[in-house]
């Protein structure tokens, strides 16, 4: 069993940041790298976590042979680019979601994942979160039936949407969620897809996509991702999903969190799940996550509780609704 | 000012009998008289309120020149032939919603209720539902801006429904009520439609319907109408409606009625607002709304808070739904 | 049967204002004369509702003869004086609720009533309220069985209460509400009584009541009413409670009403229950409430939904937690 | 820094069951060995964990040098005498709350602690929910002013009582978390309590616990503890709590966790935040709670968390509880 395993991190972002802080104390894993092209974002980190290896093109990183695993946190249209040559360098590879930006580039990817040595997995966060685990195994026993109906709701305030828009689109941003979580309730695969987005902003992507699946099972699936709510919303994000079946029902609600503030400035419902602050340590979904990734590596063992192929069949579910969203089209798949 | 007017219910089915009992006790109203086709089901009812007048056929009910007013609470198939004899017969006429099944018999409705000399009004109730028309203020007075996202849900438990789906599909029995709220809150029309529908059971309509609208305003709406909950759903009604404008949100929830209760049969939320007995009255929204009825008939005044033109145009938007579903097409409106 | 009972309201503040705008739009009542000692007060409510009677004296009302019933809407110190008076005068008499802020008051008030020819009544609007008459009627079926354990909130912005505190405790003026309603509930009387206040402003009263009371059947009350809530809470009154019986519980719940606006300025989430306007005429609650005392008037038959002996226990159990608080000792009844 | 804690587990309830699910997995610590009374729950604890060592007397464990660390998670009768012993062995000693059931027993596990080499921390685990200490920064923020109100509720249903309640009071058992909480989150001390038992079965404890404390900064907390919910309530613990101040107000609510699971057999809201299952992992907060105990363990630091001396005043107001709910009297601290 690998003792310790020497980590990277390419992407220093918002999330790359929280990458780094949770595998900072992260038993069995030593972060020894982090990486950038922003400079003095490089400075911060490294600084702040005391680590003494940093660089500023991510090829310098993977050709650092001590580091034996990376989590890959850029742009969506860097992951094809990166993940290939970390896997081609033999790191293990965490690949933050989605996989890519085009059902191409994913297959490139997992040509690259099968062809490697190393681990491969995209992280598919929310397959980590207890409320959606649960639900997945109470499905799985038959408790509902055979899924009919499925209501998937992420909805972001218009404050926090604002500086990704440019980057993503609210169904490739989210929607790729729930579409993952989708095909794993039901196991079926999606027959049509239709779509609409709605322009608010002058952003690259539009602010809101909705789309309606249609599965082969029979079931319909909608998708909802309304990144323009109101700046005062008071959760950090409105996730909830209803999945109805023949003989009963689930509803997951990520938006409450258990835990209201309301002070002077306003009404405040934080994330207590996915990757909260306790004690100075971030602990949550997103450590289950990499915890997972971490002690697959440690006992040698693939990770399989999301495979490459699920990862790309999300994403051409959702290359699907986007074409659907721009021809006013049902798309069959 | 008219004093005191005499009323006639025409249908005793399971709302028939909510129209009697509210109406039993309106003040300004005398409840003359009821009509169904089952004499057993007539003389119950007849009975319990104790009533003079019934009839077995409502064409003697409409020859009766004491009635002034009726409520049409029949199948929607029998809708187009009662209302037009009903306005011929120069009474006041309230007919339940939707207005018909098919937009030719709304237009004859329409065009008879033109040459009526009695009011009509189609019972479009939840605009009669405090939330809703709270909401529809605060949109008016641009408190949410200009309205971009629509999402809402109408489910009802599949032991509720099994006594209705052979005569009507949840698209057109629940999702009228919501198509008829979006165009109302947006003040725009429908530009495209697409629909998808879910079988369950072996009813003459399916179980489950989603819509997915396109308005003239660029905003998208999203019906959601699950007629096939878990029996044991706690509520009588999961209603729901989610609507995001460019300065704010507005949340109805009608499911949650403020009450739970559960006991050694389970955990029931009763209907607390639309038509709760209190002290052996019907007190709420159905209250609301046919008092307002008659007060228009007593002022002498048309109703304006739904005219048979936006009752038509719900309708039209649902059949392009229904066609969609059928189809696997989008609707052009 | 009086068809048309001419009504006066004696005060004109906040509450008064709600009375005369139910008052004035109901079936079989005539709103004919209204009382403040404020002039301009006077002249403006008498103008928006077209009231030809107007008195700053509640005397000279009472002494107009053409007037049969009246709504008492003063400050709390004011109803002994006033009640028996108009009991005195033979009006019918709604007294706004508490009966009075002593039991020595109280008694008074119960022997006018008593020796009145006229109907007597407190306001005591949550009986008239669904969620709670309900929870009244699923209790006297025995479906939760004896009630072993009570809790009930009723708190209020501090904004709200700022306007209040120097005339009424958030204990006499709140939690005689629930004081009755857990005094109904069970069928019992309360034992033993202990409370806290706690005082956070300078007003004549203390900003937050707590009470515990033991009733005979053994059950636990807890009562708690913290007028100190943030100004930006979302609800205009977080009004819940608790019952758990040996074979259920019930849970009401009147501070979420189903309706959540987020505009710019905050969240809100309106009275769509109480007192909600619906086209210009105050629906809901107090109309139901209101509603049923003219009836009882019409009908000629006594209110007994309430009788002066409840109202005045229901004050008892208060000025003995109002004693508790003050003296820190444990009050037997 | 020690690298790998052998540990013990001493009491192989439920809960002790817990523990070794979490301790089994955990990076940096092996669990070594088990102890029951109960030879066949050690057989089967043993055989499922693989564990060689297995003791029935805690003596026997205590006398193996090979333990470093050990979680005691009997009765609270034994508490007293099983912590002591552990800690003079030279054990690092996690002791699940309450310390004890008498001022007198913590009095001497607190002396014992301080003589002791080791480390001690009794298990509060509250305190490691990331919704409790988030609402704890945001008070030591001053995000809500001074605290003047508070109300707990830790309610459970009576079938999950059933098996605990010949052990231990609610209010010992389930008050001591809220009782801990408010003394956190005031920094204050309680002067007086006053609290009421309501006794519905016949096990040794009451099923119902009531508590009113005044502290020293003048806030009132208010503690429930109802161990007698319906057996179908949905959640396994109806856990909530309210805490105003004079600036906000915080509410957290451990109850809804986020996933209702309606199938055939009722609505269920399985636990997804304390000890969830995850991929055959328990995740959450115990798993923070000994990951935090074991950190400092490891670093060779003093749990700060929560030291002896709090948890011994949290069962010395418990006491006081327990006393004034017998006497009927207020109880001075």
């Amino acid at each position: 069993m690998i003792e310790n395993i020497k980590y990277g991190v390419i992407g220093l972002g918002f999330f790359g940041e929280k990458h780094v802080e949770v595998l900072s104390d992260m038993p069995g894993i030593t972060l020894a790298a982090v990486c950038t092209r922003r400079p003095h974002r490089l400075k911060e980190i490294a600084g702040r976590f005391n680590l003494r290896k940093t660089y500023t093109d991510y090829k310098d990183l993977l050709a650092d042979a001590e580091i034996e695993a990376v989590s890959i946190v850029t742009h969506v249209n860097d992951h094809r680019e990166i993940a290939v040559e970390a896997l081609k360098a033999g790191k293990h590879v965490f690949l933050e979601k989605p996989m890519a930006g085009t059902v191409e580039d994913c297959e490139v990817i997992v040509g690259a994942a099968k062809a490697a040595r190393g681990n491969f997995m995209v992280g598919h966060i929310c397959r980590f979160d207890p409320r959606v685990s649960l639900a997945k195994a109470a499905i799985d026993e038959g408790r509902i039936g055979r899924i009919v109906s499925m209501h998937a709701t992420r909805n972001l305030p218009a404050n926090v949407s604002a500086g990704v828009l440019d980057k993503i689109s609210p169904l490739m941003g989210d929607g790729i969620h729930d579409t993952d979580l989708m095909l794993w309730f039901t196991g079926s695969k999606v027959k049509t897809v239709y779509a609409q987005n709605v322009r608010v902003r002058d952003f690259k992507n539009p602010d809101i996509g909705w789309a309606m699946y249609r599965f082969e099972n029979d079931a319909v699936g909608v998708i909802e991702t309304a990144w323009y709510l109101p700046d005062n919303t008071p959760f950090t994000i409105d996730a909830r999903m209803e999945i109805i079946g023949t003989e009963g029902a689930i509803y997951i609600d990520c938006g409450n969190t258990g835990l209201t503030i309301n002070d002077c400035a306003g009404i405040h419902k934080p994330d207590t799940v996915y990757w909260p602050d306790l004690l100075g340590k971030r602990v949550g979904v997103l450590r289950n996550e990499l915890s997972y990734f971490g002690d697959c590596i440690k006992e040698g063992k693939s990770p399989d509780m999301i495979t490459p192929e699920e990862s790309k069949t999300a994403v051409a579910v959702i290359c699907a609704a986007e074409q659907s969203a721009e021809t006013g089209e049902v798309v069959k798949l």
